[in-house]
């Protein structure tokens, strides 16, 4: 019943080590697949190479096991609490990816330097606020996800328009349409973050890009007026 | 009738991800055929891994396709003003590899800082003007194409003697005899773009090198006293 | 008798070269089995592609060689007093991997700066005390190992918790619960020395991140309150 | 004839790409075969993917080919002006790799800032004089060759010791014992580049390492008392 949902987390998950946008067990991709009522996850601290379809874990919403042996990843409620609250995203994936992963650490935004970064986030990434000591000792995977739609929510952000937000000491989240789309906004992220740091080092006194240009590439590639690929 | 060209320009859209100079869909390559009158040019937003021969789209000068049932590139109008008013222009290659969309990013010109980029681009790589806002919301692609020419025009630079520019806010492109002598220049100037900001890097009172060492490396690859290479 | 042992040190061995963080013949890893009562470790000088299970050295504590015809890693003696000083650990890795090894060059100790870090080092990355001139010209890989364990006592680190150390105008060592468990925290330590480098150069305010965090990420991975993975 | 001294050649030459410290037909490895009173060295401007045995140009020490259909290198007599000054040299690299590139172009001889470094290079990695414009517009790449012995002369530097040059705006050289020796040195000294420039980014008030940690690396591994390696 869930095996189309589970090749697809897989072939999402396989996609990070691919792309070395992940390490060892580190990461994870699921996807909420709505018709089910389902979300599929990687499970816990398992390698890319030894993964296998079955090993993918099924949760309803509420994180109860729906199918699958295997323990959801750790970070599985941090998940539920974004597609909670933007029934539009249907996959999320999250990296250590190693530029987006400095910016986090940085504790700063990723400013907006040009169309590598406009044809995928509109508007510069955001990172999510701090989370205080009692967030952190409590349900510390849940309110990270808290804290990601407060950042969402104060910025009003769409986030299928801006689909990634760093936490601050922490690393990045992405969304999408669905688990592969989330994890190619991962690797795109990181090419941002990489060049939006390489930018810098070249100009010390860089400015943003204009948001008449940041709209020109969005709009290249989102909505109604796009004209980027085959329809 | 276009077999032969379509393989060339498939095989120099390759070269790039081969060399890791594209992500995803990003980047093409095209060639002007003036024997034939047409250019071949990659298909917009079509994945390297999939490509064939038949997806290559073949267009006159115009834009208009002559054959082919995608979508050509979303860059073909950039491509053809400048195949317009650079008629010993045969490849044009557009990427968004890492450091050298950073420097355009930067907003800086690529200074001369030694031989490697002496022997492929004669003086530093020109940043092309910014576009207006007027420019940006009406004709963008084939205003790009015009901000480039004018650039190269105000600068007095041959564009196969300096085969690269770098778009402001965006990225580089590069020229060449033909498409895969235009892609081999993305891959010289993403390794000059990095050697540049390395280098910039190891000593901040760096300065340029001289003319005479340019004069010398790039003489010696290029026309009629060069001695580079086997003849 | 040893057999068992060497495949497993050579599998850890091969890991270094896998993931990049050797080149040519550095590096090494050597694994204490506490119920045969030897160690063994890299040859010294040999290549990672012609290294076979029984070129792998079996030592007693004292450095004795037990088995194998090939001499032991140059490092030996460091290995040895390392695990004489700490009997809980079973397995070291020593590489020149880059960042780790420019981290070493700089004199700083590595700053926690985020949950990547905190996944697998418990507090910052320790920097061993100065050789002195005596020190080096004595026994020098010896002496190394006595700093080493000097250094780990002065700051009080629990060196399963902390599981690497850097050695100034040297390179990382690493400790694990076996030979390629080190093997794995040289992996880590080398990423997390390249996002502390790339986090200072996006924010030259940085600040660490809070022992809260440092606290639950450790703890999410290490103790009987840990929940991440397969129990 | 010299079909063992070809075969060693290419060997050296193919190292330089299996490595990536060149790109497209950049780079070149020589070695002087004193028995045979002859030198072996790349063709010009010929790809490492096409090239074969018989592909190696063979020259005697003033340059007349002795075998061979193609051009040797546009730098032989760089290396040959290296032969003949040094006798103790058999083998000579030039390549392009990145960041020693990137310290030529910076012009600055690259610190002795750990035991990476000092296990192969005794002492900084020096860079030569600046050729005088008569000197670039004469015999040129003669003219490199006897700037880079006068450098090493003037330092008075053993060029097997210390078997790594700089030429500022334009890259490294490199000494072995024979090609693939020098070729090695080429690959460790574009990795102590790598880490000197990390190593200042990371403390920008670091000092180079003591004399006595280099002098124990080095004669760790060089001169009668070494005890690195099988003897």
């Amino acid at each position: 019943m869930y095996s189309d949902l589970k090749k697809r987390v897989l072939k999402a998950n396989l996609f990070l080590q691919e792309h070395q946008l992940v390490k060892l067990t580190w990461g994870n991709v699921s996807e909420y697949d709505h018709n089910l009522g389902v979300i599929g996850i990687k499970p816990s601290g398992v390698s890319y190479e030894e993964m296998s379809v079955n090993d993918i874990v099924i949760v309803d919403l509420e994180g109860n096991v729906v199918e699958g042996e295997l323990n959801p990843s750790s970070d599985l409620k941090t998940h539920l609490e974004i597609y909670r609250n933007y029934p539009e995203i249907s996959g999320i994936t999250h990296t250590h990816s190693t530029y987006a992963t400095a910016w986090s650490q940085s504790g700063r935004s990723i400013p907006f330097y040009g169309t590598t970064h406009a044809d995928h986030f509109h508007g510069p990434v955001p990172i999510s606020r701090q989370l205080t000591n009692e967030e952190i000792n409590g349900e510390y995977e849940l309110n990270t996800g808290i804290a990601i739609c407060d950042t969402l929510k104060s910025l009003d952000i769409n986030p299928l328009h801006n689909p990634a937000i760093l936490v601050p000491s922490h690393a990045p989240f992405t969304f999408g349409n669905n688990g592969y789309d989330s994890a190619k906004n991962s690797l795109v992220l990181e090419e941002v973050a990489k060049m939006a740091y390489l930018s810098e080092a070249i100009n010390d006194n860089i400015s943003e890009a204009s948001k008449t240009i940041g709209d020109k590439h969005f709009y290249r590639k989102h909505g109604e007026n796009s004209y980027y690929g085959q329809k």
